[in-house]
């Protein structure tokens, strides 16, 4: 098989942990299925701060670059968080989706069955929640001019919000091919009624539509989004959004599920590259102590298969052998009931490695 | 007693109705506590648009400026949503805030005893869960420069998001008070890891909150926000935040508690002018039917007598009643649980104003 040249960011916190047991699956889908990878890893982040004086050094976008996918573990912690915005872990985030044409943040957001439980939700109301949010990466508020100025009543700051066709267009459109692939159901999640690049949102996204028809189309504001990702989780299939309102909405659907240390996610350009990361955070207070959770991370590789190499036997035995691995009762700390029967974070990925 | 001049601005859907039942207890309060109130109607909203051709006609914005509070229903409807911008009832809304600069809106969230069920969340994580989300409400990105534009990719919308130290400082300041009247317990949410706005906003609670020794400050990004509200609500006091983040994590709030049919809010300025109005909207599926729940609205009055006029005791009479009449089981069709034993608008504005 062709060699497939892997970027591994394993970042801060708990990242260099739970990636290597990520690498290891990896390494074990190489045997079964012949596949070939060629890992490189980069620094990134606060490790990469402190070691380069950047949290994105050339270096590794470079390899960023030539790879045909990217594995990140997690990035940041309370050590760099009063640093100045150029030597911020964020800065680096931020960075990267742009350097790297990442305008598409892939967030499935869906309740493990040994997890129904660690909701705050009732299970009934949980029953059959399985969506995926659709959020715009490198546009919006993120990106747009921002800066400080006197004003007639002191010092003001701006930020700017700018979004053109093209950039709407892309992401509804990803979306709605994702729909197609699932329950055939696309919530646009805009503030109409009060911003103008929202109406430029909708109006994109009602001349796209008629292109699929098979697809059911509901037009949702952002504050009655997040009502009823409370009241009807299990309503929502694919949910398309802005950058910052995708940031807010994507976080409040991983939390209901009660699953949050369990969920991958994937952020796509054009084309078939893609960088995967576990949706959980660096984690720093329980970092270095083998007891972090690998699978949000080793799902990740799963999405990396199907969405960017289209490996789907694989992604098909990884997710199995994960589910089979919960399904025998193991645990780690963060979802283990019985906190004194938890494994650690190698043991969790050994048995998943062996249960492929 | 002097006259207190109350704007009362019904607007669509069920809007009048409640609002009818609202003025019937405060007219028993004049009986009972000897005050005296001058109530002025005004158009607002959509059937504002069909009489008058605006949401917001000058009249009304007259009639408000001469008062000393405002009693809003409700307003807008599917018939107007398709309306240009200037004629939807949403831009009347903004407008009125604007106009009698009202920069601060009050959403209580809190759990009903009857209702603890109706909540998707489970009741032990709901438990205890009473807070105030303190939204800045003429500012940020709803009142920036807002334009479309032909950018190298063609068209582009902006909208511009802008925050001066004034107008930070006295959001923050009043929520400080609240918390100060609380638990003492104020959460600062923004997104300072990304805007700009937000780094302006953080400087100014940290430079504010020595002032204010007794409250315990916490800043929350607002994705975290999101999160932080499902899986533990009850350890939130006081929400301090701008007014995009404000209108979703109020919603949100409002939403996890199960009682949205039952919150009422404030939105004041300098002084003890206030504008009061329930969180629920217009409901035009059942408007006219007389099955609406007055309840939230017979509570903004108690807000209106606590927050603008100092009547304590008679908030408190209000409060009171309104737990008799439902501790004694009655339910409008929208909290009752055996709908068939479901009373009537007026039927429940009756039985609070007979409890008080
Ligand atoms: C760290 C921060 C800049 C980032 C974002 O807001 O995009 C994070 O919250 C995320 O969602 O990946
Ligand atoms: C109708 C809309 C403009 C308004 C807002 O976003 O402020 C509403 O959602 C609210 O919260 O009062």
């Amino acid at each position: 098989a062709d060699v497939k040249k892997i970027a591994v960011i394993a970042g801060d916190g708990i990242g260099p942990e739970v990636v290597a047991e990520a690498i290891k699956v990896m390494k074990k889908t190489e045997e079964l299925f012949g596949y070939r990878f060629e890992f490189e890893h980069g620094l990134f982040g606060g490790i990469a701060i402190d070691e380069k004086g950047t949290p994105l050094p050339e270096e590794t976008l470079a390899i960023c670059k030539k790879a045909d996918a990217v594995l990140l573990g997690a990035v940041g912690g309370p050590k760099w968080d009063n640093n100045s915005k150029e030597l911020r872990p964020e800065t680096g985030l931020l960075g990267i989706r742009k350097a790297l044409g990442l305008f598409s943040n892939i967030r499935p957001a869906n309740v493990f069955d040994c997890l129904k439980e660690a909701s705050t939700l009732k299970p009934e109301v949980l029953e059959g929640t399985d969506l995926i949010v659709v959020r715009e990466l490198t546009g919006g508020i993120y990106f747009g001019e921002k800066f400080r100025r006197e004003g007639a009543n002191g010092q003001e700051a701006v930020d700017t919000c700018v979004y053109n066709v093209t950039e709407v267009e892309r992401i509804v459109r990803q979306a709605f091919e994702i729909a197609q692939t699932r329950r055939k159901k696309l919530a646009s999640v805009d503030k109409a009624n009060v911003l103008e690049t929202s109406r430029l949102w909708r109006e994109v996204v009602n001349r796209i539509a008629p292109e699929y028809p098979d697809v059911e189309l509901e037009h949702v504001l952002v504050d009655n989004c997040a009502m009823q990702l409370l009241r009807r989780p299990s309503s929502f299939d694919v949910i398309v959004t802005e950058n910052m309102f995708g940031d807010i909405l994507s976080d409040e659907a991983a939390m209901l599920t009660g699953s949050i240390g369990m969920l991958s996610s994937a952020s796509l350009g054009e084309g078939a590259f893609g960088l995967y990361e576990p949706v959980h955070g660096s984690a720093p207070d329980i970092a270095g102590q083998g007891i972090s959770n690998p699978i949000a991370t080793i799902l990740s590789v799963a999405l990396m298969y199907r969405l960017t190499f289209g490996y789907h036997d694989a992604a098909e035995a990884i997710e199995h052998a994960v589910k089979e691995v919960l399904d025998a009762g193991h645990r780690t700390g963060d979802i283990a009931v019985d906190k004194s029967k938890a494994i650690g974070t190698v043991a969790m990925g050994e048995l998943i490695v062996n249960a492929i």
